[in-house]
């Protein structure tokens, strides 16, 4: 439980990192709140941050449960990919929205499984706790 | 805790289809990244993906606080209805935004009964693992 | 762990809260769905809506996480700091964009803190449950 706890703390390390950069882009492309577009750079650090929730929300608790019910050390594996994969994107993003390609495929692609895993491993009664 | 699990990894299921789908319009209906909005059918499958992000925030830990401290069962129950729900709000809103209603008071609904839940439980210390 | 799941239930209900006031400005403010934006004072609801979302992927991984591997007791105080600086930052920038710092100061940094727990905790193997 130790390592996959401290990936996720690592994955939201990671998000508040870019949460904290869509502040900044908000004063250096001049967006001011409530706004959440008005400039092409703007939009793809704040899609970055979007798009990251988005796969949070499947990661961390499809991270949890393959886990508890396939395997703790693939799922280990698999989070340090998705932690990885998450800076491809958002290097690839920030520099131009074509580039958001691999770090896109890599997250969502470790999401699927593990989203296959939550689903088979219960059913299967594999509880590995 | 195995039937909440598969349940939570359907969710996650359901939830990726949605995102694959908001992929796919986007080349349809010629929203390019790094845009939200542009095309009245792009805009819908576009809300159903983040409405489902909304719903989910509050289900899944909901739910798992819901069968720990109240019923597991109940809590099974509940979870059915809410991936059924989330398919018959998907549908309605894809095919126009006035249909959303139904599967919106579906899990929404849902969701208020296990947030009760997940709040009077664990101060009435009815802990049931 | 009681303490901490009744206010990962209270955090729920602040954010379902949320989440309806966003519903009713639809009709007050005329913004129809699937639009998000279109009034400064809608726009403004929706934002609330959904930073606290963007809040609540960190804040309720971190704070079991936090509470399993740190301290329970801390966790349940930083818990009840970050419900209040919802509640602050909601009442702020609804009335007025410029006054969601505050509210979005305290959040924000409940989050780095549990963050950063939620990391060192596990490395450190220090579980307290």
């Amino acid at each position: 439980m130790n390592g996959v706890a401290a990936i996720i703390g690592l994955a939201l390390l990671e998000y508040a990192v870019f949460t904290g950069l869509v502040g900044r882009a908000r004063g250096t492309y001049n967006v001011p709140a409530p706004a959440t577009s008005g400039d092409a750079t703007f939009d793809r650090y704040f899609r970055v941050q979007q798009n990251s929730m988005e796969a949070l929300i499947i990661f961390i608790p499809a991270l949890l449960l393959f886990s508890i019910f396939v395997s703790n050390s693939i799922a280990i594996a698999l989070g340090l990919i998705f932690l990885i994969g998450r800076i491809i994107y958002a290097a690839g993003y920030i520099s131009a929205a074509e580039k958001r390609a691999p770090g896109a495929l890599i997250t969502f692609g470790v999401n699927v499984i593990l989203i296959s895993g939550s689903i088979i491993g219960p059913l299967l009664h594999h509880s590995h706790t």
